[in-house]
């Protein structure tokens, strides 16, 4: 399924919500959908629907439309959904409490394996069956521990220090929370969660609600 | 500073993330940058900038660069952080609480009025200075009470019904964090954390980080 072509970062974020409706008309027991009707599900046009699929070799047949369950595991395989992936939470406070609640509540694809935060207070208290560790034993548990994914939901003033010890430690990928831009090796795999700044942009769609 | 021609989303978007930069520049007591420097900070080139801008009347002086306070003020004004904004979370379990509190330490921009729970044993608490209510009196609530912002945290199950009543209830735009399309009237302002989409399309990165 790889091509050498580099898809779009708009495509590639595309992809986790054509996989969400797939995922509810198959839980519907839809089998098979039409451009137009997944069109109008999605909110794309069924011109942008085929050119994001012909990145991927198009898919399904016009006129008979797209057979929903295979549609969805071609998709699945694409964003790489067909392993499991471990993930270290950094930062056990409210936020990193809930976000690692929500990813471990994924299906299986996602496996909480460690935790870590500063406070004393959290240290050594049992979350989701993982013993939260000292961040002090980070660098030394990525050492000899493989983690696709390192989740950063410490205060701003700490993330840079967390990035670069969990780039040096090997991890995959980070899940960023923390509202700033971090400085990582070029091209390395993150995906930046800036709740302020999607607020923001809702601020300003309710002061421009009319136009 | 309202311009008749719709500004594209991705503009929107990118907004906040100048704003952020240019706080941050601005805490460092930094009054001037050029449009090389703003480029490299932000990682856009400088004819996206420029173009960015353009959209809004273009601020500041090519090659004298941009004043950063000014730029901000520019900025924060056409967001509209320059009053306060009144916000309800509903569905007060993690993510809720983690929201909440998030939202709260946003300096005095967003201020949480209500918190709203289904859950009796959380019904009653007292979070942020607000006493979580029972989710069955937020029509009534909307009725005596002008909400700037809907923050939807509860179960996806749940997330369409609660999305109905805050419209019923005129808010004046949702910050949707359940994991689904939302079926909203025409143009209602709304903003997605699609939590689960963002890990995905992580994923997708991880496996073709060498390419």
């Amino acid at each position: 399924m790889k091509k050498s072509v580099k898809v779009p970062a708009a495509v590639i974020r595309r992809l986790p919500h054509y996989l969400r409706i797939l995922e509810e008309l198959h839980g519907k027991g839809i089998e098979r959908i039409s451009s137009g009707e997944l069109s109008e599900r999605i909110g794309y046009t069924a011109s942008q629907i085929r050119q994001d699929f012909n990145h991927f070799g198009g898919f399904g047949q016009q006129g008979y439309g797209y057979n929903v369950e295979s549609l969805r595991e071609e998709i699945r395989g694409i964003l790489g959904l067909t392993r499991e992936y471990k993930i270290a939470v950094v930062g056990c406070g409210r936020l990193g409490h809930a976000i690692a609640y929500f990813t471990n509540s994924f299906e299986s694809t996602f496996v909480i394996t460690a935790i870590f935060d500063i406070s004393p207070e959290i240290i050594g208290e049992n979350i989701l069956g993982v013993e939260v560790q000292d961040v002090k034993a980070l660098p030394a548990y990525l050492k000899e521990n493989k983690i696709d994914i390192g989740v950063i939901t410490v205060p701003k003033e700490s993330a840079q220090e967390i990035a670069d010890i969990l780039t040096a430690g090997e991890v995959g990928g980070i899940w960023n929370f923390a509202p700033m831009d971090l400085d990582l090796p070029d091209g390395f795999p993150v995906y930046n969660v800036h709740l302020y700044d999607g607020l923001q942009s809702l601020v300003y769609y309710i002061n421009h609600a009319d136009e």
